[in-house]
């Protein structure tokens, strides 16, 4: 019964000191080995940044009891980067970031930090997973998320994955009630609608604030939007091939002279 | 004949001082009505970054002549998000991304700033491209780049094209003799692997330098890598679609509980 613990990497977006990743970690400790590579400061909607162009710090930190713990001055994205390369000597069985402070459904996934350092483990071919709350209010309550990031995390140590897996899984703001379940879905067809807040500042100069609305355009079953209002949580396995394959066949059709 | 003329609407991740995005607005003048909205400074790697948590400011400047130009202090996508929503009184026919001094290639389309921005023209509904040349100099030649533009443009122009196309276009580094035409390709399975250089600065205290080797794992024919390896210039569709529906039908099977 000397069975070796499966190794969990753990990082976010929000930083270091979020209340998201401390839930993340207080969630799994008791399924594995856990190790937190995490940024110094928030980083929410870095999307896939990666810091090529200036150095990097990478600080070991007591962040969380008897989990050794770093905190590292890039993006998501260069943490799993940084742990792979210097902090584990090992591959992790599994690698799960957040849990974010808002959002991460649909057309999230592509300005997500969270989703990003889990793709950075995917593509090293470490099974992945974001989890999201849909609250992101700084003192969110974390308590159901806890209970869904516990579930998935069991069930990925059960079961073996093909090398590349990624999941999205988003928790929706609902009381132990109301709440459904687990719910395999596709990202919905969505964006978001911005308008930029224009003000002056005390210099006399202009400046912009983004502002965005979420317009779902999705009128089919099956997506994300559509589980989280149901009051389920939302599991969307992401691809790292984003060739459109539909659309790699049509242009060839339109343009044969390019095939 | 009063036709009126197509607005490309351009941008790219290296700055709006860089020579390649000097090179794609002179390679596209002829073909439309260009505006001009980009970064202040270089964003390589930026991902699909948003500058949610700060303001944005916006210039109008004299860089190209003939051709209304912004410089914006935020990242490429924010510069599409930006144009759309303060400068475009339209919807552009076109957005035009680039010219990156680099390849972003294979798995570099998740980590490049010149792709975000295409990607997000895409998600509004205006047809994209992004164009970069395999050769990161700051002097880079863009002669032949320059033709690739102009050949590309000219065919989405005529062209009616899907609602959210978008096209990852990577030029080789050869002689105008050995270059072999475009070529409709899928990303190539690669991935990069990354050793961080461990330095010490002048205070004594430790930083890391990202130094990375790209590992193309494909075997098998018809990746934008092998495109390129022979002379051609590869076209390659992209997704804004991130769902991995084998992977959704995969998963069904083995958790039917959460379908």
């Amino acid at each position: 019964m000397n069975e070796k613990k499966p190794v969990i990497l753990i990082t976010n977006d929000d930083g270091i000191t979020a209340p998201g990743i401390r839930a993340l970690v207080e969630a799994v400790k008791d399924l594995g080995h856990v190790i937190v590579v995490a940024p110094d400061s928030p980083q929410s909607g870095m999307g896939h940044a990666i810091t090529i162009g200036s150095p990097l710090r990478l600080h070991k930190v007591d962040m969380f009891e008897g989990v050794d713990s770093w905190q590292c001055s890039g993006t998501p994205a260069d943490c799993v980067k940084l742990a792979k390369d210097k902090i584990l000597h090992t591959k992790a069985d599994l690698c799960l970031s957040g849990i974010n402070h808002g959002a991460n459904n649909s057309i999230n996934v592509i300005y997500s930090g969270t989703m990003s350092a889990a793709m950075e483990a995917a593509i090293e071919g470490i099974p992945s997973i974001g989890f999201s709350l849909c609250d992101f209010k700084f003192d969110a309550d974390f308590t159901l998320a806890k209970t869904v990031v516990h579930e998935m995390t069991t069930r990925m140590l059960a079961q073996p994955m093909p090398e590349h897996t990624l999941l999205n899984v988003n928790v929706p703001v609902v009381s132990a009630e109301n709440y459904k379940g687990l719910k395999i879905c596709r990202q919905a067809y969505a964006k978001w609608e911005e308008n930029f807040d224009h003000r002056v500042d005390p210099r006399g100069k202009d400046y912009y604030w983004m502002v965005g609305k979420f317009l779902n355009m999705d009128k089919e079953p099956g997506s994300d939007v559509e589980a989280l209002e149901n009051g389920y949580a939302s599991v969307v396995p992401v691809k790292i091939d984003f060739t459109d394959m539909q659309m790699k066949a049509w242009l060839s059709e339109q343009w044969p002279d390019m095939q």
